[in-house]
């Protein structure tokens, strides 16, 4: 599997004599969302492009940036050239103007987003950085675009990391990995995302990279919560290295194509999550496991913990289609049938390797 | 790979009907050294054991244990109960009074402890806890005890992590993978060291673990430098997926068996590593990348950094097995070529994907 994907890869140059500025210029690129990693993705298009469009989820919001010059309440330290920025509050705006819009809400804010949209998107590409399970359709980004939008998997992509927004607002260099199904937007893409800060790998695996974004973040909940219940860094490698099996046999079963979880996109992404003190959902999991009620402890955050609304959906397919999860199961039971995390962690070290 | 490795597993269970400690007692076991691995084997090894046999390094380590209870320099909170101890300063008692012996001195003292054997050792069985290279011997322990002592691999055992000492030392739960060629040796050792706080996995590839325990070290050194040049989590991630897909083709090169890497005793003990401040290893690189020299670096810690060590050899061998290893490479070059931390690293950033 390992040497099969590493095989097809190798599509990382991208030939062009065209300074990369100008190549960028050719794109217009808008943003959806107005939270961190929104913030963060407007930060990195502005290297290149001399104007970004960005649809914000208030006037409010729209207002403080336009005044102050950076986003009120995440990444705030990040300061924008205000003649760089295109605002609005109006998805359509965003749409109309541009060939590639990045969608960037949180998962539960995605629908509501979409359903404002009145004007044509035919032929334009939609890159998803949501890591979550939309809950009016129950199902990835990429599911629902095509479903509920007729938007083909070649109109569409997906953003990856392991890439933390608060280091994207540091310039402390992160890889992205973008997925697509085609070369040339891939070439595009990488000149709209590259920089010094930012170097992109390139992938055709938009379901699998879609699922492992999502998949990383119940996981990271797992990392939180046994760091809350007490266990120690030897336990948490344990956890994580039986993790990302259970994630090579889930992505497997959902979309088989060669890959090698290893990559950045998949290991690097898990690693990421479930080891920073960045990670919102590891935060969440370590409040559960000290004793917080889930309820409480998803109270106490300022931020959507993608994971505990995906834990549900990700659960349910795993018992679709059959698949031994341990990990998985462990998580959904403490948030979703408040089982003890005490108990219900003792169990699972019995089914870990 | 990942899967016929998966098939050829599940030796676990050890069937016997006579309780744990019965069965401990029909095994005569030591442990050879008194640094923090070797205290925290003989921690795990007297919860099963009526009696552990202890070779320690010098008169002074022995009489401060017969005096105080506890390994005067390394996880000195660990107390043990006198009675259960049989110390010595002689190789040879350990061996003559024992079937099975846990050699866990820094890989740079076994030479010198084995040359003192004089006693017979036929059929006695060897397990090496050491993850280093032998540098009278520039090889690894195992290759070091078949070639020097004709210790054949049926009587030679790895055991492998991820288990940092001073983790085993509080009693949080860790997992030991122990390879050997035999099950029937298997369920002896499954019934020595599992205990309240430690699990064991089996494993038959006694190359490939001992191999990789020692290139988790010079990567968990890489993990340092990064973090002391100031490159942050997005990046960790990103070195340490490529270091066990680094890992898992040099693992090929020198011992081809079917394996998963991301098994506990490989990937695990990489984050392990790479992630914990436990680590001397991480220490050592990020003191090196905050600028101290590799020698002053060194001179700083109480302990030996295994991965210093291990470095050159591995580097050597991956050279001659016409391997690409960017992340070696890297390594060998800032703590043996006297090269740039800054510079190598900002070259290796693009070797990465």
């Amino acid at each position: 599997m390992a040497k099969k994907a590493k095989e097809e890869k190798g599509q990382k140059t991208v030939a062009s004599k065209l300074p990369q500025k100008d190549r960028a210029e050719n794109c217009r690129v808008g943003v959806v969302g107005s939270g961190s990693f929104a913030t963060a993705i407007v930060k990195m298009l502005v290297e290149n492009c001399s104007v970004v469009h960005w649809c914000v989820r208030s006037e409010y919001v729209k207002g403080a940036i336009a005044q102050r010059g950076h986003n009120p309440t995440y990444l705030t330290s990040v300061s924008f050239n205000l003649a760089q920025l295109s605002l609005t509050t109006d998805i359509n705006e965003v749409v109309s103007e541009c060939d590639i819009i990045v969608l960037a809400t949180p998962s539960i804010y995605l629908a509501s987003a979409m359903e404002q949209l009145t004007c044509t998107y035919e032929g334009k590409v939609f890159l998803s950085a949501i890591k979550g399970i939309v809950p009016e359709h129950n199902d990835i980004v990429a599911h629902y675009l095509k479903d509920k939008f007729n938007i083909g998997f070649r109109c569409q992509g997906v953003i990856a990391g392991p890439c933390h927004a608060e280091e994207v607002g540091m310039e402390r260099l992160s890889y992205l990995t973008i997925a697509c199904a085609e070369e040339v937007l891939s070439q595009k893409l990488d000149v709209l995302f590259t920089s010094s800060f930012i170097k992109v790998n390139h992938s055709r695996d938009i379901l699998g990279n879609e699922y492992s974004a999502i998949l990383k973040n119940v996981y990271a909940i797992g990392a939180g919560i046994a760091s809350g219940l007490g266990y120690g860094d030897n336990f948490t490698a344990v956890l994580v290295s039986n993790a990302i099996r259970e994630m090579e046999l889930f992505l497997e079963a959902v979309y088989e194509v060669p890959r090698d979880v290893n990559e950045s996109a998949y290991l690097g992404d898990l690693l990421v999550t479930a080891y920073s003190l960045f990670s919102r959902n590891r935060s969440l999991g370590n409040l559960v496991g000290k004793g917080y009620t889930v309820k409480s402890a998803i109270q106490s955050m300022n931020m959507v913990a993608e994971g505990y609304y995906a834990a549900d959906s990700i659960y349910l397919t795993a018992k679709e289609k059959n698949l031994s999860t341990p990990i998985i199961d462990t998580i959904y039971g403490i948030l979703y049938e408040e089982k003890s995390p005490e108990k219900q962690f003792r169990k699972l070290t019995s089914k870990l390797t």
